[in-house]
């Protein structure tokens, strides 16, 4: 077994098909990481989230780090890393047409509820709840893979 | 479903039966995250790696944190976060004995082996090969859990 870099449209196709990644962002030099859902449209990725404390650090810093994988096992792994940029995308004039879009490919989904929310909470309904619709902008993608001996 | 925080029972259950985890770091406020292979013992995370970007910027800046799931579906999932400090563990005089621990507790594992070089490579042995070990101090360890309705 070995390891190569994946292309550009390897790292597409994974991150396509992808519905959980980890989301790391970092306040002070502090890095914290979490598991999120998400879509993914052209350079962005979308996600929503309850308010906490990955949402404080992210409006403070916008820098992120989005980790996408498939992995089973030793031999059988690719993983995808995205640098990218935080844009919280509140039900305003500004950004109503990217919340729209944003909850329109993240309701396709029956896994976009998110592991973060601590209390009983119904399913959230835009501009009803306290959930917060955001993209992450894709700075830079990049991807690893294993490769079994003899192969490519 | 809703969501509830797990106990330190219920965390070190987690941690202790898993072999996956990302692993966050930062430097100068750009977080990187990465899957790594660990095994945990006591107040510690072990694992090895390639020298590489992680290794670089946790030498440069040791705060890190550690995110290690069971993800099954919405409905049932539990994520546990450590938030600890990165060690090195070079086979030197000083570190000779946790380097040996860190290998005996990792070479029991199939899947030890990390998703992180880059050329076909033997598999390592210790004081021969670029491979590093380190540790990493849980400092603070918590984490949530989906609960099904009418569960606890």
């Amino acid at each position: 077994m070995f390891v190569r870099e994946m292309s550009e449209e390897e790292c597409i196709a994974l991150v396509s098909a992808g519905r959980l990644a980890r989301l790391a962002c970092s306040k002070d030099d502090q890095p914290y990481v979490v598991p999120i859902w998400y879509a993914y449209a052209g350079k962005f990725l979308y996600a929503f989230s309850m308010p906490g404390r990955k949402i404080e650090w992210m409006r403070a810093n916008p820098r992120v780090c989005v980790q996408i994988d498939e992995i089973s096992d030793r031999q059988h792994w690719r993983s995808v890393i995205v640098i990218g940029r935080y844009q919280e995308l509140p039900d305003s004039a500004q950004w109503h047409h990217e919340c729209l879009h944003a909850w329109s490919l993240l309701k396709k989904y029956p896994y976009w509820w998110e592991p973060g929310g601590l209390k009983p909470l119904p399913q959230p309904v835009v501009g009803a709840s306290p959930h917060l619709f955001y993209s992450i902008h894709i700075d830079e993608m990049t991807g690893r893979t294993a490769v079994a001996e003899g192969g490519i």
